[in-house]
């Protein structure tokens, strides 16, 4: 069972016994993922690099992280539903093209910086 | 087969494969999704809202969105799976917190607006 | 005088004062930035596009857009402090570029579409 | 001077001679500020934290910051002008607001974390 395919489904219903659907075009979509991107930046901006994967196993974080990469989630497969595009299907094709620009015997341990 | 659980090991595969896996503290990974919300807001930032979606259906866009949205995807998985979250069963729990948040004839039809 | 200059000072004092230049590393305000883009776009989301600006002409939407674009300033004018970046005199240099990179002749009425 | 209000009229104007004010609605503005928002995070995702400030200092990196941080500027002027916000004042006023929400006597060296 596609879980993409599954929350797709459940946000268009969502969406859909809601009467929301009107608010959902896509640049509203994406302002809406923003806002939740910024919410998971919330979290985080103040801890040290060094300590948020130990503070991430705990409460209260490990929950509010939770619930925000969810909802970053969650926008992120209503807006590829509003725009046709199957994100399971984009991600694999986006997978398969990374292995093949980055081939792991001449970007082993290098960063790809962008200039 | 659950195909988050399914990119977030390729993920992960992919960044030991690469020794990429000391650059993905939590704060970089979510700097690499903002880069990727960045691009996908790009694509989209001066078309007219109404003709988005039906841009999106063809070519070149519709790959370009593709290749965003899955980016997005990727590096959510990443950092979800660096911060332990589990982030099919986060998105679900998330959905029925707003399914009792939003009682569908409460808010029909009425944006829940942030003030 | 320059306002850009002294928002700067300002924000350096601030941040002094208060013993949190130790949290400023760059990654850090860039991610608190983000944090401040997501709720601007938190009050604009749901909106309908050709509303938004009658709406923040009037109270409470006026006040809370002020906030929020501040708060975008300020970590603006913060995180190029930290990176020895003069703010001002950068964005004047990349107004001469655009100009030269878009002359009016030839871009007139013309989105420059990111492909 | 205040320079900002001087970006400000020389974005209008920018915007006015290329007849590019019809793209200009809030919400592809503010889209467009998350495309720059993006770009420069991309420059600095994968750079270690400790090192980003004196790698600032050198070139490309210091250009390309300098620009970066000139477009998340030049678009945020747009954006408040558009909205009918003075961003300096609206800046000051956070600021006051902000020393008076954070005394220095109890906020010190504590970052003041959401939950």
């Amino acid at each position: 069972m596609s879980d993409l395919r599954d929350l797709t489904d459940q946000m268009r219903a969502f969406s859909e016994e809601r009467d929301w659907v009107q608010f959902h075009d896509p640049k509203s979509l994406l302002l809406a993922l923003v806002g939740e991107v910024g919410e998971l930046s919330e979290l985080m901006q103040w801890l040290p690099a060094g300590e948020i994967v130990g503070r991430a196993a705990e409460e209260p974080l490990a929950s509010r992280l939770g619930e925000e990469l969810a909802d970053v989630q969650l926008y992120l497969v209503r807006l590829a539903d509003v725009l046709g595009v199957d994100l399971a299907e984009a991600a694999r094709l986006k997978l398969s093209t990374g292995r093949r620009r980055f081939p792991t015997e001449t970007v082993r341990g290098e960063a790809p910086l962008k200039s």
